[in-house]
C-alpha cells in the first residue's frame, strides 16, 4: 500500500468517495489504532467508540493487558499499526524506543503524540519531535495533550474545548483536526512540529504570568499589614494601654487594601513611562529593553487586575462601615456625649466639600477601573481595534490613576502637617502609598510636554538619532 | 455535466481560475438557487444579492409567487435546479417529498437545508438526513438554521455570528463555509450529517441546562420565604399582635437570599465529593455514575452562577441597611431612650471582634465568589489550561465555601443556644442553611486525609481494585 | 519558472514534500521578500526572522537603506521579487506606482498589502484593490494592517491576536494564513478583495457605534446637571441665602446619574416598539425603516451599556450616603433636637413599606440590569442561541425597565402633588425622567394586547397586507 493512497483512503475518505461516485453515503466507520492500554489509552478509546470510530489497541502483551472498552481488541504493535492509518501513541516518552522497530509499519501513517511530561524542561527535545526523529517516515502530529483525561473520555467541558495541534504535514493535521471536531472539540493549528515543546509545557503551567504580580501583591500586603498593625494597634496598646485589636478585621484591612491597590495600579503604568524615557535617552526604539523592564511590561495586565481586585475589596469594606457595631456604638456615644455636655457642633462646609469630593473621586475612579477590567476580558479586547484598546488602556487608564491618586490626596488632606500623624516617627500609610503614583503622574506630565512628545513620536515612528558610531546601532538589530 | 466539474466550476472558481491562468480577476458573480419563496427564502435572497451573488428562485407557481427581491427571477424547480450548483431548500419538511422527483437535476449539487421544526423530536430523523435519503446523489449540508430570519436578512448581530454546519461531503461544506464567510458570518464545522439533529434542536432550546438549577433555586426560595414569613412576621403578629409585615421587602429578602445562596453553593460542590466516595467504594473509576449524579454534575456551573446571583443580591440588600427608614428610626429611638433612661452601654470588644470578623469573612467570600464567576465566562475559561481552571474551580471554590460557611457560623454565634431562637419550635433559618455546607466540608476533609487521598489518586490514575469476580468490571466497560 | 509551481513550491512545501517522498523532514526555512525598509518593513522582518523565515528586502537604494535586521539583505526590487514567492508591500500607497514596472517579476506571486491610510475615504478605491489593478497577474492579499507595529514586531498581545485577511485567491490566502499562524496570530478570512476597504478602515475607527449613544449621554447629563443645579443649589441660595454647593459632589451627582440611566434604558427599548408600530401601520415587514430608526436600532446595545454604567455609579453613590459627613451630621442634629424639644416621632408603617419597596425594586432592577450586561459580553452572547439571547434581551429587558420605572415612581410617591416640589415652577427631575419609560411601558402594553400581538406576529412571519397598489411594495424590495 503506497503512502499516499493509505493516507487519503483512510483519513479523508469523503474526498475519495465524493468524486468518483458522486454519492455521499454515510462514511463507513473508520478504524483507529491506539498504542498503549493504560488509563489514557482506555479513556480515549471509549470516547472514540462513542463517536462512531472503530478502535484497535496495540499492546506488548495483547492477551493480558487488562480490561479494554467493549468492542475493541488488542493486537501486537505490528498488526495494530498495519490495520489503521492513524495511530495514537499513548505511551510514556521513556518507552518510545520500541517504536523505532516499527518504522516500516508506521511509514506514512499519522502518529498522534498525546504525551505529557511530569516537569518542564525534562528533555532537551519535545516528545513529539523525538518521536518524529525515531520514525522519520511517519507524519507526527502533537495533539490532545492539553486536555484532561476526564475530557478525553467525556467530551469537551469548560476549559477543555480546544485541541491545540501541530505537525509538519498539513494533511496529517487536517485528518487529526477532523477527528477532533467529530469528538466535539475545536481544533486550533499551532504550526509546525517545532511548536510541540510549547504545547507540552501548556498543561504544566499554573498561571506563570501571574506569579510575579502575585508575589508583589503578597509582599506589599504583608509589609503594610505589619506596618499599620504596629502604628495603629500596637502603638495604642503600648502608649495608651488600650486593646483595639478588633480593628484588624475591618479597619486595618480597609487601610491595607486601598494602599496596595493604588501602588499596584501605579506599578502597572510605570514601566510604560520608564520605557518611553529609555527610548528618549537612547534615541531609538530598536534596542531591546533590559530584561527586568521586559518582564515588568509583560505582567502589566496582571498587576492591574490584582489591583482591581484589591480596589473591589476596599469598596466593600468601605460600604459596610455604617453597619459595623463599633461605628454605631461610637456614633451613638458621640450623640449622647454632645447632649450630656450640652455641646453643639457646627456644620463645616469645607469639610463637607472635602468629604464628598473624596467619595466622588473614589467612585468615579473605581467606575473607570471596572471599565478597564471589563475591556481586558479576552472576548472584549478581541473585539476592539488596537486603537480602541490603547485608547481605553492608556487614556482611561491614566484618568483612573489620576482619580484614585486625587482620592487619596483628599483623604489625607492636611493630616500630614500634624505631628500626631507621625506615631513613633513613622509616616502614615496613605503617605507611603502616594509616592509611586505621584512619581508616575509627574513623569507622565513630562512626557506630555510638546517638545518631549514630539521627539518620542518620531522615535516610535522609526526615526533614530544618528550617533557618531552608527555601526553600534546596526549590531543590535537582532 | 459531470458531478465533479460542476462542483469545482461553480463553487470554487478561484482554484480553477488560479492555476491555468495565473490571474485573479474579480470572480464572476455566482448564481445560487433558492427553493421556496416564503419569508425565509426572500430574506436569504435579499442578503445574497447584497453580498454580490445572483439569485434564482425555484417555485411551483413561478408566475404567481408574490413579490421577490428585485433582480431575482422565479423559475420552475427543474430549471432552477439545473442553473446553479448550490441550492437552498427553504421549504418546510412536510413538503420535501416533491424534491424526490428532482433527483436527476439535483444529482451532484450542494443542497443547503436551512429548515427548523416547531418542536423537538417531532420526527425520528433529522430534516437534513431525510433530505439526503430522498436525494442520495446530492451533497446535503445543514446550515444557517440556527440564525434568526432577521440576521439572515441583515447580516450578523450579537447572538447570530456563527453559522454551524454539518454534512458528509467535505467539499460541499467548504463551499457553504465560503459563502457564509462572504455573508459576514463565522462558519463552524460540526462534522458529518449525523450532527444535523443536534443543529435542528439548537434554535429550539431555551436554557436546557439551567432548568434544573433554576427549579432548585425557585423551590428553595419559596420554601425559605414561607418558612421565614411564618417565623418572623406571622409569629410576631400572632404572639405580640404587632404588624411588621413591611419587613418582607428587605429584612426577609435579605434572609432568604443568603440562605439559598449558601445552600446552592454547597450543592454545586457536593456531587464532586459524592462521586469521589462512590469511586472509593467501587474501587474503580470506569463504572458510570448513576444518572441522577451525572445530571447533577452537569449543572454544577449553573448552580454556582445562580448562587452567585443570590449572593450579589444579598450584598446589595445588606449594604442598604443603614439608609433604611426603619433602621434609622430604631437607631435614633435607641439613642433617645438611652439618654432619657440615663443608661450607658459599654463597648464589648468580643462583640466587635465577632461582628467585624463576620463582615470580613463575608466580603472575602464574596470576592472569591466573583472571581469564580469571572473565570467561568467562556472567553476566560477558554484561555486557561485545565490545570489552571481546576485550580480556580476547586481550590478557590472550596475556599469560597469555607469563607461563606464560616461567615454564617459567625452570624449565628451562640444564638442557637437560646430558646427564644426556636419560635414555635422551629430552628432559625440560618441553622437550616448550614446543614449542607457543613456536611460538604466534613466530607471534603475526610477526602483530604492522606490515606483516603492516596487511594483516590490511584483510582483516578486508572488503578482498579481487583474484585474476586473480575469479569464484572470488564462487562461494564462500555 | 511557471506561476503554478512557484506558488506550490515556496508557499506550501509540505504538500509537495509529503506526497512523493512520504517524509516530513522539518521544512526548509522559507524565503520571504519585503518591499520597503521603513519602520513597518523592519519590524515585520525582525518578527519573521524570529519565527524561522529568511527575509530579503527590496529597496530603491539597496546599498543605503539604513540599518536592517541582522541576517537579512537588501536587493533591488527586481531581484528581490524574483527570489521569493511571497512579497510584503510595506510601502505607502502614494508610492505604489513603481510596482507597475515590476509586473513581470510579480506575476503569480502572492502580494501582501499591509498598508493603512491616515484618514477614511481618502481614495475611492482601497489600497489593496488599487494594487491588484496595478499588477493583475499577482495574487493580492490584504492582511496584517489591523495590527499595531508593536505587535508585528513582538507578536500577539491583547487586542492584537487576530489577523483579518481578504483576497481573491484562495491559495494565496491559505499561504498568508499559514504564515500568520506561524507568527502566532489567529487568521480570520474576510472574503474577497472587495472587503479590503473595510479592513483598511478598521484600524482608524475609534468606537464608531458608541459615538451617538455617548453624545446622548453627555447631552442628557449636562442638561440634568444644570437643571438640578439651578433647582437645588441656586434656588436655595437665592431664596434662602444658604450655600449648599457642597451637595454638587454627591447629592446632585446621585440625582443626575439615575435620571440619565433610566432615560437611556428606555431609549434602548423604545426603537423596537416604534419599529413594531411602523410595521403594523405599513402592514409589511419588507419595507426599510427610516434611516434615523435604523441608526437608533443599531446602537441599542451601546445605549443600554452606558445606562448600566450610570446605574452602577448611582448604586455606589447611594451606598456611600450613610458614611457622608453631611448625613451623619444631620442625623445627629435631628436626634439631638428631638431630645431637646422632647419630641417623639412615631413609626410610620406605610413609610417603611414604601421605603423598603423602593430599595427592593431598585436592587432587583439593578440585578437584572447586570445580568443583561453580562449577557451582552461577546463570549456569552456567542454561546447563546438567538432564542435564548432574545429571551434575555427582551423579556428580562422589559422586566428591568419595569422594575427601574417602578423604583422611580416609589421614590417620587406623592411628592408631585405638593407645590413645594415645583421650585420656580419647574417639575422635579425624577418626574422628567419618568416620561420616556412611562411612554415605553404603555406602548409595549398596547403591543401585548392579543389582537395587536396576532397581527404583528403574522407580519413578522412574512404576511403582507395587500394594498390596492400592490406594485408599490414590489418596488421597494431592493
Amino acid at each position: 500500500m503506497s503512502v499516499d493512497s493509505s493516507v487519503s483512503k483512510e483519513v479523508k475518505p469523503e474526498s475519495v468517495l465524493l468524486c468518483p461516485l458522486g454519492t455521499t453515503a454515510a462514511p463507513e466507520q473508520k478504524l483507529l489504532c491506539i498504542f498503549g492500554t493504560g488509563d489514557l489509552g482506555r479513556s480515549l478509546g471509549q470516547r472514540l467508540l462513542q463517536c462512531g470510530y472503530r478502535v484497535v489497541y496495540g499492546s506488548r502483551r495483547p492477551n493480558s493487558c487488562g480490561p479494554l472498552p467493549r468492542g475493541t481488541k488488542a493486537m501486537n504493535h505490528e498488526a495494530a499499526a498495519m490495520s489503521a492509518a492513524l495511530v495514537f501513541v499513548c505511551v510514556h516518552r521513556e518507552n518510545y524506543d520500541f517504536l523505532e522497530a516499527l518504522a516500516p509499519q508506521l511509514n506514512g501513517k499519522v502518529l498522534v503524540d498525546v504525551s505529557n511530561n511530569l516537569k518542564k524542561n525534562l528533555y532537551p527535545e519535545s516528545n513529539a519531535e523525538y518521536l518524529q526523529r525515531l520514525i522519520p517516515g511517519a507524519h507526527v502530529v502533537k495533539a490532545f495533550n492539553t486536555l484532561s483525561a476526564w475530557s478525553l473520555q467525556n467530551g469537551p467541558s469548560d476549559a477543555n474545548r480546544q485541541v491545540y495541534l501541530c505537525g509538519n504535514s498539513v494533511q496529517a493535521k487536517q485528518a487529526v483536526e477532523e477527528m477532533a471536531t467529530k469528538l466535539g472539540f475545536a481544533a486550533l493549528d499551532r504550526g509546525s512540529l517545532s511548536a510541540a515543546g510549547e504545547l507540552e509545557d501548556f498543561p504544566l503551567q499554573l498561571f506563570p504570568e501571574w506569579r510575579l504580580p502575585l508575589r508583589v501583591a503578597v509582599g506589599l500586603t504583608a509589609f503594610f499589614f505589619f506596618y499599620l498593625l504596629m502604628r495603629d494597634v500596637v502603638y495604642t496598646y503600648v502608649e495608651q494601654g488600650k486593646d483595639i485589636s478588633f480593628r484588624i478585621m475591618v479597619s486595618l484591612a480597609n487601610k491595607v487594601f486601598p494602599i496596595v491597590s493604588l501602588i499596584m495600579l501605579a506599578l502597572c503604568y510605570l514601566p510604560g513611562v520608564i520605557a518611553a524615557f529609555l527610548q528618549l535617552y537612547r534615541g531609538t526604539k530598536y534596542r531591546r529593553f533590559p530584561n527586568w523592564l521586559d518582564r515588568w511590561m509583560l505582567c502589566r495586565k496582571q498587576l492591574g487586575l490584582i489591583a482591581l481586585g484589591f480596589a473591589f475589596l476596599h469598596v466593600l469594606y468601605t460600604l459596610i462601615i455604617p453597619i459595623r457595631y463599633y461605628v454605631r456604638f461610637r456614633i451613638t456615644a458621640n450623640t449622647i456625649s454632645q447632649i450630656r455636655e450640652n455641646r453643639t457642633s457646627v456644620f463645616d462646609t469645607t469639610k463637607a466639600w472635602r468629604a464628598d469630593s473624596y467619595y466622588s473621586m473614589g467612585i468615579l475612579g473605581f467606575g473607570l477601573y471596572v471599565l478597564l477590567g471589563i475591556s481586558s476580558l479576552p472576548s472584549v479586547s478581541n473585539a476592539l481595534s488596537w486603537r480602541e484598546f490603547s485608547f481605553i488602556q492608556s487614556k482611561l487608564g491614566y484618568l483612573t490613576v489620576f482619580f484614585c491618586t486625587f482620592h487619596t490626596y483628599l483623604y489625607g488632606w492636611d493630616r500630614f502637617l500634624h505631628s500626631y500623624s507621625y506615631k513613633w516617627f513613622t509616616p502614615p500609610g496613605y503617605l507611603l502609598s502616594l509616592v509611586v503614583p505621584s512619581v508616575l503622574i509627574v513623569l507622565k506630565l513630562l512626557l506630555l510636554l510638546p517638545c518631549v512628545d514630539r521627539s518620542l513620536t518620531r522615535i516610535r515612528q522609526g526615526w533614530e538619532r544618528t550617533d557618531p558610531e552608527d555601526s553600534s546601532v546596526k549590531a543590535l538589530l537582532t
